[in-house]
């Protein structure tokens, strides 16, 4: 049996007059993008070149909403609503459709940014109004979601198709949780372990936490980044260990 | 041969804890909605509501979208460039066909708010510009614009149904367009009045400029106003001259 | 011994084409504004003509910092940190500052404003941030905060001149915070009750607890609103009742 | 007798998550900073930094308002009316003064920024009251403007201190004014032509226009940048060529 890998990156991050990223380049490492939909970054043209050189490139476009925090990078937690976080998910995907309209692309996925990404993570009320806001724009876009989280259950359950994420450069507990950014063993920077990891991910659905214990992980895609040279080579590092041990790199678009 | 109009309104101009316009009342008289998509007015919440508003008075929804400039309510002239127009097109559009679809309702239309309208009027590249945004998303949402103008034209060679937008309180040139509103006759006050220039334009296809000569001009649809008490009842007193005249009042999805 | 209050309100929450509040009115009943420094509301016209319009009617102008959310109106909890916490007071008071220049009036006081002013009642370094913010733009603008809170004694120690802040319509726990909005007791809407309660601050320092106890509490303003005909009716009946009971309604300037 | 020259670079030009600008390294080249103020660039905790190194190395604070237009970098003409120049002026200085205080650093000038500055230059309203919102907050910040142009003039009709502004590396048409960026000498590339230039304009009060005619120039500030390597060697060039030359290279404060 064949096995697939993702490779995600965030992109499109850029905003008016300041750049941000190596998006080019990041583009030859990975097969999806998630794509800044303006809110906490990216503007129109940014969204639109950054929609074109995903498709020049064979690079599945995702939608990237955040929260409306551009001073802080939608990494600051908000106590935005249900009602909200439903409202501003319709807003951004619609947004983005447009420019994958533009580039006859389809919109292969959503992931959400930062503080976004965390409060659905944990918070039930938000996760559903955000699988709302999916459905209400295309039921068939996928929801790539911290893998085993709340969001990732409850969008199986709407039988809205699951990207199940896992982390690289990132520590995980017994919980099946990401390692807090303050404590120890939160990220992994040596490219060796974290490419040992990545494969025990894949090929074997589990992953070793801080503790020491092994626990049961499902990877469909992994999260790398692309916003400085090291980044790049240990995304590419993990990209070509991939295709070494076997693993078909793919998007969930060309399979 | 039974006569058509279509009567419409700026929607959705409300924002956060502010709210502007008497949305549900003129609801009740015009058949064509222009929803703001959150860059002059409007947030994702205020578009939600107003999208379904518009469902369940079954009035049209049109996209509405304007410059990046909230503090000047999308009035003030910027010097947009053609690249940034179009890419501001998808953006605004994409994001209320969000909306459209959570609702299940089709995009009618799109026409330009304040100075991104005047723009594309009298600059063809803004203009063209424009035109590739809307054809970008979606071809088959009707160009709502100014009668006769260098945009009406160009949508037509382009076989972008067009809506042609004529003013029930404004004064025309000899030219076929609006009487600068620091000019004299640039506005016409008298509901009666107003009521017979729109009659004539209905009718008769033609409209007695400031100069006082006859000149042809064509009336797809009417543009009137819901924010005050006294323009919902010169919206009111409108719709119920064109009906008594015989001619039906309706959007362009029900005929 | 002569007896002072103040009564202060938010004003100049204005914005762009958006119209909020009644502030010409609720000027004739109040002694301090807080004035909206065009984050969480407020651009810098209305912020010239509310300083303007405070200056004519001899009303004591303060600075009403809030979090960069105009969507939220300020409203929503943000994950702000200190340090953004201090550079968001320093420039928001420097803004304000600017039209007190203009119009020769001393900025006398700085109140938070929503979800900052939450924040700052109950997370010690957030209000430390803020009291530093202050000092470095001037140390002789008063600091009006919630009475009893960490941040009024803070404040205190400091030698910064504070104005011990109560509500005229809102109920209290026995330590002195405000009864929850979605807990019983948390609104006084008898103007008769909220007087009998106001007199009782400031003439005996006390107040009668959601549970019936009676608490001391320092009253050096009390927070009354002005955004509705209801409101400037209550806060009216409020200021006379002071005057009639021989208190003396004054600002700080006027003493 | 002595000769003085300010060498002048635009400042604190990051956001959030966004770098611009080597602004550490610039200010090891030039005398006075023009600090963007949170409008067309820069954020508050961007402001306090900027203000803290020019503190740090003896580097004249100045502020420079921009457009209400982040997505465009301020660099887009926008039709802002006399009341809003005069409004945003005195928000923006205000705020940058708080700063200001916080480090206990005299705001030096004031240099409007992009299309702001542009527009100041040939339209006489909006000078005006660039200069009517300067003298609100504090007549004595000197007005940092194009050489010889009419807002010059009306600052110095006003007694307003004022620096007559020239650019190392821009032609000059006969009238003074600056060689559109679109036509041929509209740029001097070469830094040894430049520091010829400008010791001319410093030493003799004259420039060689485009078309080869000499005409008379006030030069008090040089205008330098320093958003890449190259042009910090442009600037590092400058300077040392004007030290070489005789020519003392201070801000207003330090002479």
């Amino acid at each position: 049996m064949k096995q697939y890998i993702d490779l995600n990156s965030d992109l499109g991050e850029s905003f008016g007059n300041y750049t941000l990223g190596m998006d080019s380049e990041v583009l030859n490492h990975v097969t999806s993008a998630n794509v800044a939909c303006g809110w906490h970054a990216g503007d129109p043209l940014i969204m639109e070149a950054t929609v074109k050189m995903c498709k020049e490139k064979g690079v599945a476009v995702g939608a990237h909403p955040g929260y409306p925090d551009l001073m802080g990078f939608g990494r600051r937690k908000m106590a935005v609503s249900p009602d909200e976080a439903r409202a501003y998910m319709i807003y951004q995907l619609g947004a983005l459709q447009g420019f994958c309209n533009q580039y006859d692309v389809e919109l292969q996925h959503m992931k959400l940014h930062g503080a976004f990404y965390n409060m659905a993570c944990v918070t039930p009320d938000i996760a559903d109004a955000v699988l709302d806001g999916l459905q209400a724009v295309n039921s068939k876009v996928r929801a790539m979601v911290l893998s085993g989280s709340y969001i990732a259950k409850e969008a199986e359950r709407r039988d809205i198709p699951v990207i199940q994420e896992v982390f690289a450069d990132r520590g995980y507990t017994e919980e099946g949780t990401l390692v807090p950014r303050t404590e120890e063993g939160a990220f992994i920077k040596d490219p060796q372990e974290a490419l040992e990891r990545v494969l025990m991910m894949v090929q074997e659905g589990k992953v070793v936490t801080n503790t020491g214990k092994t626990i049961d992980i499902a990877a469909d895609s992994v999260c790398v980044h692309g916003d400085n040279p090291k980044a790049i080579a240990f995304t590419n590092y993990i990209h070509e260990g991939l295709v070494k041990a076997g693993v078909i790199v793919a998007n969930f678009q060309n399979r």
